[in-house]
């Protein structure tokens, strides 16, 4: 039988997000970012739509590269002003059962020693329904904010994020021994000191010495999320990743790059079932074709060009305000602009893309397809992707909020269950069980575990160790 | 007619917090502190009650310095383990409408360009009911935690806080200009760029050249609490604080101290009005003073002396396991261990202590007095220690969680608002509106406010200026 697709929503705690422009539109309330309300309707709206998770994207920078200065993005609210997304997290959780919460959070800003206190935190709050999207940052404007004048090279950022790792993962799995917490009234014993251990680490970026500040919590390690497509990047999802977000322009396109991401990780233990990959799309549903045109017309209508190509320059780190809105869009030299790029054009190889198309393109729902159609056409879109990719879901953008969202969980989600390819209950436990059936804790061979440590008792049944 | 009283509630993300053992309490359920209904409960109680805020304690490393180890800590769960206090606030925030939430952190341990991000989401999130408590650290343990072999000197502690604080200043008052946020929809411009302003910062412990990720939010600076009492301390407190924590064993000893705060932050600029004084109490509460009584005798004998001497060792850096129990207590020559000690001692002068009649006081609330009788003879006692002392109000204490503000929410606050000494309903607006009856931003002459920055419009005409 076909496998259920999973669905996160995607979403950034600012105005729109990878829909430029829409705030304007009359439905949309994303402007209503800032209170609290917006976020605990949002994530009751998921969970009756049985969605894995929210996922929360952020920027600690303004995109700048456009124009050479944050004035288009702020005229726009393209992603600037951008609240921090981990205060929503225990709003939204308050409010709900099941629905996961993965947030980004830029590694090269955070002392791991706290962070991984604020993640514990979570995980205990949420009881075992974060994760985290490790993000190492593309913003030089973020940098800066932080006193460096640029930020790090791409494949430095690939090794401080591998000792990042190392640390928080000793914090998280080593530091407290599944059964140190006691909380033995009788005997006055709320945790067994000797099942408590020093983590001591002294590395090129990170020096640390001291126990773990928070207990263990239902998963220990946050549900990982990562989004690399570099070379450095693909091996680092494929050691680390639980989840992994691809985006493409077409199947034919993704296919390619998932089968890489997953022969990549085998080496490393790690098969079919270890990581699961989502697809980036936005969705544009009407009860009837023409009423889902309907909205195109008007979104589109209301979509900022300009704001797309924040976004695009941003991404790519090439100015596009260089250009004219009529010249063909060229190669674009360095990685993450090839990427960006290629993730838009290399649907059709034989088309020529102009300035305009690409930044009108980009600005309904980023540099994913878009799918236009009714519930049926839209269903028969996404089984198709899934089946031609070997993706496990999609991490569903945006382009009006929450109308887009309200849309999937009236419509798409109904029609997806009626086919077989959408739960009907959310699974109990973590996150992790929700996404894997297993849970909730990481097991070998994932690099967090160490089987020679002490204190992780469930995993010692397990087969094979990676260090 | 005799000011009303004011009301914070101290509590820690963590099992207990200044009542060692007692978490053994039949009715205690502090050991529920990684459950957000716990939390939620907790903020609607204290709404209910009409307190100002709940103060959030923090430390982020273990209680070490009692016998070197953090085993008595961890044995007794003693403020270990400790999870992040800023992940409660907004489920606290969306189950109530007038609580002020005050949350400690840190600033040695964030980098200010995020840090001053996540406390404008709170603002933003709570509508302007966020206060943070600003410490600059005292435990060595955190230290280690971050890679330093201990934490920096305590003055060079203060010279840190003075440029962080500068840095946020900025990025919180004056990025952004009142009117910058347009969200005109019909000219499509969320914000103009013209009106938001990089902040550059060239220092000796701090760079940051970025404009202030987040929109300016209700408070802007949030409500800045402070408790140090330190010579340094209070004179950071007169310059920066507009409220201040004070923790003294008789109205006698704190009235001078509570002087000498307002008489320093007089050269400031900063009169009687500027500065909201909370002093460190505990209560008892029974209907009877049978009751009163059967409740602390009970509590008493729960209460952990190993607890108080474990917070102790960590409050004054004097390791209390190298005592008798039945040793006088003798002067301490460090800072830190004078204050914490003679909060203790210097009620009664002529009277000797031995460390276990330390121990046991501690254990019941920690350094500050303890009260134990019925709603009358309570609200008498805060009454008088008000009006002997010009404090403003209490920052009180639990010994039972919730017990101990339930107690105080049902009988206390009644009794209070029979006398005229308590509010009968809340303040609209900001934490700052409902503590100061002006808000919601900060004015001159507190030093975070520039007049010759242009977009602080609303403070223009006030009369001095200080920098």
């Amino acid at each position: 039988m076909a496998r259920e697709i999973l669905f996160n929503a995607f979403a950034m705690n600012c105005v729109g997000h990878q829909s430029p422009g829409l705030w304007r539109h009359p439905d949309d309330r994303t402007t209503d970012y800032t209170s609290l309300a917006y976020w605990a309707d949002l994530a009751r709206l998921l969970e009756r739509g049985k969605f894995d998770a929210l996922f929360l994207a952020d920027v600690l920078g303004a995109y700048d590269v456009y124009g050479g200065t944050p004035d288009a993005a702020l005229r726009g609210g393209v992603q600037v002003p951008v609240n921090d997304p981990m205060m929503l997290v225990s709003a939204m959780a308050l409010v709900t059962d099941h629905l996961g919460f993965g947030v980004t959070a830029n590694l090269s800003y955070e002392p791991p020693y706290v962070f991984a206190r604020r993640l514990s935190t979570l995980d205990h709050l949420t009881k075992g329904r974060i994760g985290w999207n490790i993000v190492t940052g593309y913003l030089d404007s973020a940098a800066r904010g932080m006193g460096e004048s640029r930020q790090r090279g791409h494949d430095d950022r690939y090794d401080v994020a591998d000792e990042f790792l190392a640390v928080v993962y000793k914090l998280w799995q080593e530091s407290w021994d599944d059964d140190a917490v006691a909380a033995d009234k009788a005997r006055g014993v709320y945790a067994d000191p000797a099942l408590v251990h020093r983590v001591t680490h002294r590395g090129a970026h990170y020096d640390v010495d001291a126990i773990h500040l928070a207990e263990p919590s239902p998963q220990r390690t946050p549900v990982l999320f990562q989004a690399g497509s570099s070379s450095k990047g693909r091996d680092f999802a494929a050691r680390h990743a639980e989840c992994v977000f691809v985006s493409g322009p077409s199947a034919k396109v993704i296919a390619p790059r998932v089968a890489a991401i997953r022969a990549a990780a085998l080496p490393y233990g790690r098969g079919r079932e270890a990581i699961k990959i989502f697809s980036m799309m936005t969705v544009i549903i009407g009860v009837t074709e023409a009423e889902a045109q309907t909205k195109l017309v008007a979104q589109r209508a209301l979509a900022s060009p300009e704001g797309g190509l924040v976004l695009m320059s941003g991404w790519t780190g090439v100015d596009f305000s260089q250009f004219d809105l009529d010249d063909e869009v060229r190669h674009v030299e360095n990685d993450a602009g090839r990427t960006a790029m290629d993730n838009i054009t290399r649907a059709d190889p034989g088309r020529t893309w102009t300035v305009r198309e690409v930044a009108q393109h980009v600005a309904l729902g980023g540099i994913g397809p878009l799918i236009v159609g009714t519930p049926s056409q839209v269903a028969d879109a996404l089984e198709a992707w899934v089946d031609e990719t070997d993706v496990d879901g999609f991490n569903l953008a945006f382009t009006i909020m929450p109308g887009s969202f309200a849309d999937i969980v009236d419509y798409l989600v109904p029609e997806l269950q009626r086919r077989g390819r959408y739960k009907r209950a959310y699974r109990e436990g973590s996150l992790r069980h929700k996404l894997f059936q297993d849970g909730p804790r990481l097991k070998v061979p994932h690099p967090a575990v160490r089987r020679d440590k002490i204190g992780i008792k469930q995993e010692q049944d397990a087969e094979t160790v990676t260090a």
